[in-house]
């Protein structure tokens, strides 16, 4: 079955939107987890890398029940060097092993040949003599446009042939996005463009539940340029960064869905992998940052709910 | 001393603008580099990685002291996993103990706090408990704009910090880069928007030699568009891909420096790492791959000069 089928088949399921953001900074990690980690392998990459891979076990274990995937940010990582990547490639297998879907959260494009190169690191498989690898594994991965087509292409066919998935960046989350995203260029603004040719990639690649597999980046914090977006692609699912943390809200959230309830996915990572440290889940402790991330899954679901 | 005034110093020491890319796929590896790494690891990622870095070694040991700088492309690397990412880290450590610059080619960038990350991996250091180690530790990494100033600040934050420095995507060498790119907005195309952007970026990190750390990437295929943006931006560094396999000749290359011989640095990849597989370097044979891409980047440098 084809990732973007098997996404939606998990969002009915569980009947939660929403994707949990592994985006783990050493400074969400509890100091108990740090501790052991350092204990081991010392304070360097590797123990730092450590700590990460534990703290992110811990909580896919608790939340795979109540979402259908994953966001790991690579970047968070890749600031742990080689170790880090390890962590990341660890974390991404384990959690398909429980069930969810997992979005490498990469941003990655570049020019024909290297955007190849990419799409097979992350979604696809690599021919070494007469065997056959695969690099990182994730169904999905966030594709960032400013090359043009022969930048996306290479990550479409992957899409095809290997049943998987991409985000194309359309209108980012940030304070900044609109610097050259809403430049308006000939009559429309460039997310627009960017948003045409989502459509456009994603043609001929519809699964059986009528999405494509060529999604968009939208940012909740946009949400009227969410709502013109959601027209201009309704095949496309829109992963909605910039819930919670950054400011965006539920009821911010609806014009993100099409009709039939579905075509978004609202991704939070500290609101949910840091709850611990928030007031609110104060009561949990140190030791229960897994339990507190479930607890502000099971809010935000609620949250999501009440903008419908 | 900052990396922008030392990549000028290597310049004018081995009178060459001139940088390696170091973009190995695996059919431009020779057979007998790939048996061996094998015969040792398997035909798996780690096999592949460890051809690739044989490869990268034996070119870097011939070429270090008529280039002043390399450009591993990550993505080369991503595709053999982990494996892959330690061969590129062995690639950055060797090239620089071997006296060159390295610029990661990882096109990175993202929300505020993410592209932290990135700047810290790629240019960076991060501490873990009381230690402060280096993750891939290259001297200039290339950034992509598409989400605006809060997503290049902390690039330009840690090349303060570091002495580091970044090349945006201005205008890149591929077929499609028009489609976004060179979109008018508002009565200016987008890549000039960007480039505009490039000279504010840089004021505050300008170097002894009269650069700053925030150079451009334009593509060689572009030579009306890059003389343009030369103009257009005095202080910064144009790093200059596409020449040679993509098409771009040393005779379009002159109005990409400026009047004082310096300001642009040329890139060639596959034109010289996998020299041994064309015709004109036959002679050098399989075994022969090391001299023949020494042999391809003298005859860079005289093309390069018969354009002034």
């Amino acid at each position: 079955m084809q990732a973007i089928d098997r996404l939606i088949t998990e969002i009915k399921k569980k009947n939660a939107p929403i994707v949990v953001g592994l985006d783990p900074m050493l400074s969400y990690v509890p100091e108990s987890v740090k501790a052991k980690a350092f204990a081991e392998y010392g304070e360097t990459l590797e123990g730092a890398a450590e700590a990460v891979w534990q703290f992110n076990r811990a909580i896919a274990e608790v939340v795979c029940d109540l979402v259908p995937a994953v966001k790991p940010q690579v970047a968070m990582y890749e600031q742990f060097g080689v170790p880090g990547m390890l962590a990341f490639k660890k974390t991404v297998d384990f959690c398909k092993e429980k069930g969810m879907l997992v979005i490498g959260d990469v941003k990655r494009g570049d020019i024909g040949s290297t955007s190849a190169a990419y799409a097979t690191a992350h979604l696809g498989k690599i021919k070494i003599g007469g065997s056959e690898c695969e690099p990182f594994g994730e169904d999905f991965a966030t594709v960032n446009p400013y090359l043009g087509t022969d930048g996306i292409k290479p990550f479409t066919d992957v899409c095809g042939e290997c049943g998987k998935g991409i985000f194309v960046l359309v209108k980012t989350s940030n304070p900044s996005s609109g610097e050259f995203q809403d430049r308006v260029a000939e009559g429309k603004p460039v997310y627009e463009r960017v948003a045409e040719k989502v459509a456009e990639w994603g043609e001929g690649l519809v699964g059986e539940e009528g999405y494509s597999a060529v999604g968009a980046v939208v940012g909740a914090t946009y949400p009227e340029m969410g709502k013109a977006i959601r027209e201009m692609i309704p095949k496309s699912y829109i992963l909605v960064p910039g819930y919670g943390a950054q400011g965006g809200k539920g009821k911010d959230l609806k014009h993100f869905f099409n009709s039939d309830g579905l075509g978004a996915i609202v991704n939070s990572s500290r609101g949910i992998i840091a709850a611990w440290k928030q007031e609110a889940y104060a009561s949990y402790g140190e030791e229960g940052f897994a339990d507190a991330a479930r607890a502000a899954v099971a809010a935000m679901k609620e949250d999501i709910a009440s903008a419908f």
